[in-house]
């Protein structure tokens, strides 16, 4: 059916099986805690109206993917379709459509693609996947849901092979109110101009900010609000230590307090108050989060998200919100090639039932029906074949053992079964309806690769 | 940032977090019985280049979306796309990208969405999720496997809440030789014919066939080898009985009659030898399966599938395979609104500790800390609140388990957490780090609504 020339398309990697077990041993890990934490689950269809997508900031909408009936170009009447680019948009259009039938504050999580017409690079895909969960509720959503978010995501990274991982958080109202208060009435562009410190640096930040009319003063005090990083509350003596004052700076400072202390008492180390975060996103109003692997920094933020003061609005009712998504693929990849990181194997299998004629092919099956509803997973033979040639077909797929039927004749005369051991040569005589997989070996394990 | 005016698409229907914990259920009990089978996971990208996609018969060409980026269109230079349609397809272009690095026999499992823009009708949606299992060989492809995918999906179907169903079995060589050796040489076009038996019946089918050339006879004898059924493999003396003798009928009868005593080896009652199923796609050529739910015949088929001796091909290697398609979305939506079938709450939490005022909610949060630990999803609640209020919030979900913490004090004059169960009323003691929840509990069971 497929033919010939086939060339991969830049942006839509694919994996191979192993290291779509590890992929899928991530999103497992981080649908269970969000499970553990009740976060309901939905899934939005893949396309919206264009006109909902357009229009979110940045470049978002250069990078729409348009959809439309092959066959009804040009003459449709159809609406006009895109593929989602994110899962917020989605959510919040969810939100709006079925509000009558969801109990607020409604918490969800989602796992699903995306897609982004970037510009393909490392780690920046056109094709990825998302996972998200987000708090939403009429009217009003009450503060803890903010110290609450990156304590789920925090649980979830612990339990990832992701080694030492920060969070870092801070309020939109913090540098809100400190522009305000020092005097700097566009906080959108002062804001976006603070956000390119990482890449262009503090000179040339203080340049920009002074050719956007700034003075010099101000401009150095923009600087050192974005320099405060610490992992307790002292972020607000040294915000205060610096004498700009405003209502909405105070509103932010105790906030971000209040997610800070939340986060040293369930999950000491792992939250950071650092005034330079900023999100992109125009609508995030409050808190706001970003990841950062340690040591591997470089990669920006792999977990991020936000407070939005209205999601969704269908002009009567408004619907705040909080949520943080992580980026499943774009990390999973990254690991895979910076860390070597994959699955010990590349089938799900744990056991190879070998097959030595094919006339004994019904007592092979029946030796892995045993097994299977006992819950391991197993393979039998494909072909009758040598028992060193079906050692090597478990070996190369890296199932740890082969099962040979009646491989032993007991004192008694009867044939007895046995496992192997493959990475050990180690091989016991075995009962299918009772023979334990040690818990390690029945499903892949992940492993650093070469 | 969503705004008013939202209306569904149609034919992209959206679950409620209580259905799709329903489609969750079946999605992981598929995949459980598929990994414990040994079928390795994979993902393909949703999109293909669309000369790959086209000309796959029927009417799918008419059906394929197109994808392009909004700011390119018409300018682009970039490859033309479409969402795939199947996962046939863009399985058969990922073993010939990637065989370098797999192994063969390849036993693969993929569940994905897929697009197709049909007609929106009930169970006929344009977007929907598919669940697959292939094996696929270099060069020649081992016949036990035609038995064995059957009884994967069979297995899967026996742990789903479908009641009775049935997986009808034939094999394409049967009518192929049948139809030779009565020398109507134009195979395609008579099983096209005969293939629409269910819709125009029988008197219809005979004239058409002479339509088509055949003699009443000829016409005659083709309804009545469709007419065949039969749960053993007695199939084959009712076919000897009407005369026709052909090689490829032989070859035909031997193949169905090993995977149908394999079936009735391994799952009594489940396979039947159905000598009218034919399956559209022009791409199968020998067996070929579909899936009724009993009761429900006229849903059609919920699971078909077949063998195809070239699903790939490099020019130098020819890949056969052997594959078969759960159509999930179908089959959940079907179930949702002809059984009532749901989940029987709409959150994963099985437990809501309840917060008597905000200065405790630490404490409340520590109890659910705990509870996850041991693997029980719990909800904190969202507001400190009266009893009863907390109550009727986990009602409103169907959480079972509502956690009081300290609300009972001892004779030693200590507070001791309680745990109702809101569906008995029953109130017990209970301690975090040892209170066990009921297992039937600790997921969301499926239910049969009003």
């Amino acid at each position: 059916m497929a033919s010939s020339k086939v060339t991969p398309l830049s942006g839509f990697p694919e994996l191979l099986p192993a290291e779509r077990l590890l992929e899928l041993h991530f999103l497992d890990t981080i649908r269970e805690v969000f499970e553990l934490h009740g976060f309901a689950p939905i899934e939005t269809r893949a396309v919206e109206p264009v006109e909902r997508l357009v229009g979110k900031g940045g470049d978002t909408d250069k990078e729409i993917y348009a959809v439309s009936r092959l066959a009804a170009r040009g003459t449709d009447t159809e609406a006009e379709l895109g593929l989602h680019f994110d899962l917020t948009v989605p959510f919040a259009r969810y939100v709006l459509e079925h509000a009558g039938k969801l109990s607020f504050p409604f918490r969800r999580y989602q796992i699903q693609k995306v897609w982004r017409g970037e510009r393909p690079q490392e780690g920046r895909f056109r094709e990825f996947t998302q996972a998200d969960i987000d708090v939403v509720d009429l009217g009003t959503l009450a503060p803890h849901f903010e110290a609450e978010m990156p304590l789920v995501i925090a649980e979830a990274f612990t339990r990832l092979p992701v080694g030492e991982f920060r969070i870092q958080v801070n309020n939109r109202k913090i540098p809100e109110g400190f522009y305000l208060g020092l005097g700097l009435s566009d906080v959108a562009g002062t804001l976006r101009i603070v956000d390119k410190l990482d890449k262009i640096g503090p000179a040339n930040i203080v340049s920009l900010l002074i050719e956007s009319g700034a003075t010099q003063e101000q401009a150095e005090q923009c600087l050192a609000l974005a320099g405060i990083r610490t992992d307790d509350t002292s972020f607000i003596e040294q915000v205060r230590a610096l004498g700009v004052e405003h209502p909405t700076l105070d509103e932010g400072l105790a906030a971000l307090a209040a997610v800070i202390e939340t986060g040293r008492s369930v999950a000491p180390g792992t939250l950071v108050a650092d005034l330079r975060i900023a999100r992109g996103l125009d609508y995030y109003t409050g808190t706001v989060y970003e990841t950062q692997i340690v040591g591997n920094e470089d990669w920006g933020s792999v977990c991020s998200g936000g407070r939005y003061d209205a999601l969704a609005s269908d002009g009567k009712v408004t619907y705040p919100g909080v949520g943080i998504s992580i980026g499943v693929s774009r990390l999973v990849h990254l690991l895979i090639s910076h860390r070597g990181l994959t699955a010990t194997r590349s089938t799900p299998a744990a056991v190879l039932v070998a097959v030595t004629d094919e006339e004994s092919r019904p007592r092979s099956t029946a030796i892995a029906t045993v097994l299977r509803e006992r819950g391991i997973p197993c393979e039998v033979a494909p072909k009758a074949d040598r028992f060193g040639k079906q050692i090597r077909y478990a070996d190369r797929r890296g199932i740890p053992y082969v099962w040979f039927a009646g491989a032993r004749e007991s004192e008694s005369g009867e044939r007895v079964d046995q496992v192997k051991d493959i990475r050990s040569g180690e091989q016991v005589d075995a009962d299918a309806a009772t023979w334990t997989c040690p818990p390690a070996d029945l499903r892949p394990g992940i492993r650093v690769g070469e």
